[in-house]
């Protein structure tokens, strides 16, 4: 079984020392009175629950997955008691403002207590955190009325939710489904269709789901604009409770890859009881205020799996005996020396590393981002803020999860084939990881997502905005001597990924499809210069102490910095003749392929 | 489920058109007589039992996966009878040498044969890959005793066999193997200690097992100097049959991330009964003839994967209908466009088939080699392509698993959520596939392999005998127009990647660590090179015909190369200051980390 240690050092430095957190929250009216304490003891608690209660889940409910039995879905064996735990503990309502119940703790701190519950049981944390989407679309679009039918089971998590979007033909093109809703003349709506890869869609974790579907009104006109969104109690409600079973049935539950212990589940909606939710033909403009969050839980999920994937292959690099050092043996003691003595291992393990420091470093960031987009109280921040964070949502669900990805594999091939066998634990990650890339939007679309609708769309405004923050770091770094290389990579970077989106933006009136060949290289591009930005801000936080793990992020730092700056030229290069690219692409004749 | 269309086509082009391979066969005595004739209808016959009998039993055996039962293996449901048609139908004996009552095919058809059987059922293959590799050690390396025992049932697959090398302590350090054999007065040896990860170790396909297995004998020096090797029949060998069972038993089956079908199992030899094979403490020396067929043969499996995901995600992209293409609708009469239509799933598919083009050629390309090695008559022609294929090996095995594990994953994506349900059947491939980045040396081990062994310890001579073909290509490539870039890059290719290893090579004098250090990199590096160079010789065999097969193969070389350059200047750079990359790395404290 793997073993987790929650990363509390890491994060509570990230927060203060980097992010400057505290600061930044007592400039929001809602989070003035929170602090550094405040959030290493919600972190430290939280902690506590995901290496008790969730990890020794994680295995298990791999291996027993859900069960399908007469139309309903048990989950493996403790899960139930493991959700009441959760539920009695409150950890639900962590991020649930105060006005509705909830502790009202910000966004970046919950996006570090979720990183732990990742890493110990994704299946586990996929549950939670729909449910608090859900509450968040239905506070900001739902009548007061219908807000309240839900709020509180929600906060609480007596009630879990589900976002109902994808249909059999409708997948990354919302605008094909087919669902439909009809009003009464009493006024309640009633939903029919079906839906699948819906994740929680039924179990027995909860006496009720909360589901948000998506679906078309009587002559709505086609496509995105025809699509409302509504809300479906599983439970019909009634006097404060819940009554007989809605309209909602369980029509298949998937067999998958990974995350075995999370249901992912067709349903059929059959003149289901539904309330509105926001106007006529807005459903896909609410549910992208959930989606968003969904994608920022992408990454949130792919740097806690690559933290529990790096835990492990260290301690297994630190024991496992394997050869001698190439420069001299290592430990002439020992039968052979630990693997950790290769450089090939530990440039491995610090790429790994590297990669979570970064990555932690962009999800919180976003995360406060979000906080300060709801709740600064200056209207341009506020502005501001939401243009940084729609840029990098892409980035943090795309670029992490992609580079996620590569770095749990090459965690799991420093295990030979031990990492093939099932009870070393590694396949789980890789498996479970392998679900970032697909949902909440492929990563192709994510890319699109970032190059065409938020770089292009607004000639580079949002990248602009970035710029200037990474002008900001620069002049910052150019106070600290040793971090000078870092300024100036960071301008460097910036200017050439300006300039080359202007270009692209020259290649796209020409021939729009140079947009969606050149998306893929250009999300990998601002994810590396973003984590470059990352890692010098961690820098400038470690270099005013003198301890080795400091001095580890200074060096960690300029060594990221210098060994991705190849690749940065590689992908510019690339990107710089992706019109000639896609014209090769044109001769080549599919049909005969 | 999966469909499969073995690629003959392809493979018969890339045999005769593009390797020329009947010409090299007639200059070999013991292929004089085969022609592309005999190739096509082996191909052809192989390709209907890989599709008609093995791709049917490919989830189902995934799914099912082997029963440990009694101290046996159960195989899944149609196993044995298919192996039985197998067996019956002659395939074992197809590369077998004529002598040994083998048909006598050469190794690069074998290797297509292979492919596809891989393609259809990776599980499969690997229980008769193993046994050809026994038969060809104990063919080179037994006495004619002993080999009168075994070759015959070897041949026609009535038994298997397997390579029992690892154990708990030594896998990629063979040198820590603690298994003891002792001879007893009589001559015999007697084998005592455990295996593990053994292929194919216990099954129910066959009534025998032919084991080899890697031991000390008394007094025999420390590391791998002291290790030699024995034939250990599961059961005993009397009167020209079988009798009781031999010491051997079955510790463990393991449960696999993938290849679920085919049997990894610990064994323990206990007082065994074993006859030495090769000389005392030449154990490794012999193992890896066997070897460095295995490590072909995963080249081979990689390919075949990716034959199947990329045929799937072709399939899959001309149906599947979402969005409509960017520069303007492509299908109007349809809900959406197929995917097909969209730059960046055409892109992601073109770096697919090219993937499989090259690869495919360079596989083929190190089973000519291997056939002329040990068929050629003229000597210095037999120690050119061994030395040729000894470089080539540690590509075909590291560069081509880890390059098919992108594009297959890559492939995957394409499918969307729907690409991690199990009943998709692209997620078995996935699984499947990740076993060829681990066994038979995990790829950090061929890298270093290649840089250290290949390339560094014999001062560049087998780097400067590729870079004559190369050359040889590039004279070629500049008869034809259209084809002279090629030329100029293979050119610059080959010269870039010589220099380098000289100054790796220089490095190497200050700091043994930076040969390990740069080795991945250099793996990739080589790997795109020798890739290119497939693709030059594939559209010089294209260029000739005017039709739009033909015609893709000339357009897909060119853009392979145009595409790959900047990864190959990102890896030169990367790979020049490698000694400085490797001083950064030890700046780090990994105690702290």
């Amino acid at each position: 079984m793997l073993s987790f240690e929650p990363p509390l050092r890491e994060q509570i430095f990230l927060l203060e020392r980097v992010l400057h957190a505290s600061e930044q929250w007592q400039k929001c009216s809602d989070f003035s009175s929170m602090d550094a304490n405040d959030a290493a003891a919600v972190l430290e608690a939280g902690s506590r629950f995901a290496t008790q209660r969730l990890l020794p889940l994680n295995a298990s409910g791999d291996r027993d997955g859900c069960r399908r039995e007469e139309g309903e879905v048990k989950t493996p064996p403790g899960w139930t008691d493991a959700y009441r735990d959760y539920v009695d503990a409150g950890w639900p309502s962590l991020t649930v403002p105060a006005g509705q119940g909830g502790q009202g703790f910000p966004r970046a701190v919950g996006a570090l207590f979720t990183e732990n519950l990742c890493a110990a049981n994704l299946a586990f944390s996929i549950l939670a955190n729909v449910r608090e989407g859900v509450l968040a679309c239905l506070t900001r679009f739902a009548s007061a009325e219908v807000l309240a039918l839900y709020a509180a089971p929600l906060a609480s998590g007596q009630w879990s939710g589900t976002m109902c979007l994808t249909e059999p033909q409708a997948g990354s093109d919302l605008g094909l489904i087919k669902t439909m809703a009809k009003q009464e003349t009493s006024g309640l709506w009633r939903v029919s269709g079906q839906k699948c890869f819906i994740s929680n869609g039924e179990h027995d974790l909860t006496p009720n789901i909360v589901h948000l579907v998506l679906a078309r009104t009587p002559d709505a006109p086609a496509g995105t604009k025809g699509i409302s969104l509504f809300v479906v109690s599983r439970q019909q409600l009634a006097d404060g409770g819940i009554g007989a079973r809605n309209g909602v049935s369980l029509l298949g539950l998937e067999q998958k890859h990974g995350i075995r212990a999370n249901a992912t589940c067709a349903l059929a909606f059959d003149n289901a009881q539904a309330h509105l939710v926001g106007d006529i033909g807005q459903g896909l403009r609410c549910m992208f205020l959930l989606m968003n969050g969904a994608r920022l839980e992408v990454g949130v999920q792919s740097v806690g799996l690559a933290e529990i994937a790096y835990q492990n292959a260290l301690q297994h690099s630190r024991t496992r005996l394997q050869g001698r050092a190439l420069a001299g043996v290592a430990q002439p003691l020992l039968s052979a020396d630990p693997i950790i003595s290769h450089s090939v291992v530990r440039r491995t393990l610090l790429a790994h590393k590297q990669f979570i420091d970064g990555g932690r470093a962009l999800v919180a960031l976003v995360g406060l981002l979000l906080d300060k987009e709801q709740h600064h109280p200056d209207a341009d921040e506020r502005r501001r803020s939401g243009d940084l964070a729609a840029l990098l949502t892409p980035v943090v669900k795309g670029y992490l999860s992609n580079q996620a990805a590569e770095h749990i594999g090459a965690a799991l091939c420093l295990f030979g084939g031990a990492g093939y066998i099932i009870e070393t634990g590694m396949e789980q990650v890789v498996r479970d990881q392998a679900i970032c890339r697909l949902y909440e939007g492929t990563n192709a679309i994510q890319a699109l997502d970032l190059l065409g609708r938020k770089v292009l769309a607004d000639q580079g405004a949002r990248l602009k905005l970035l710029g200037a923050l990474f002008e900001e770091t620069a002049v910052a770094l150019q106070q600290a001597p040793r971090l000078v290389p870092l300024a100036a990579s960071l301008q460097t970077f910036s200017r050439d990924v300006g300039e080359l989106a202007a270009a692209l933006g020259v290649d796209a009136l020409f021939n729009r499809e140079t947009v969606g060949h050149a998306a893929p290289a250009f999300l990998e591009l601002l994810g590396h210069t973003v984590m470059s930005w990352m890692h010098a801000r961690i820098a400038l936080a470690a270099a005013s102490e003198d301890d080795t793990w400091h001095k580890n992020k200074v060096t960690m730092a300029l060594d990221y910095v210098a060994c991705i700056q190849p690749r940065v030229a590689s992908l510019l290069q690339t990107l710089r003749s992706n019109a000639d690219s896609v014209s090769r692409l044109e001769t080549v004749d599919f049909s005969a392929l």
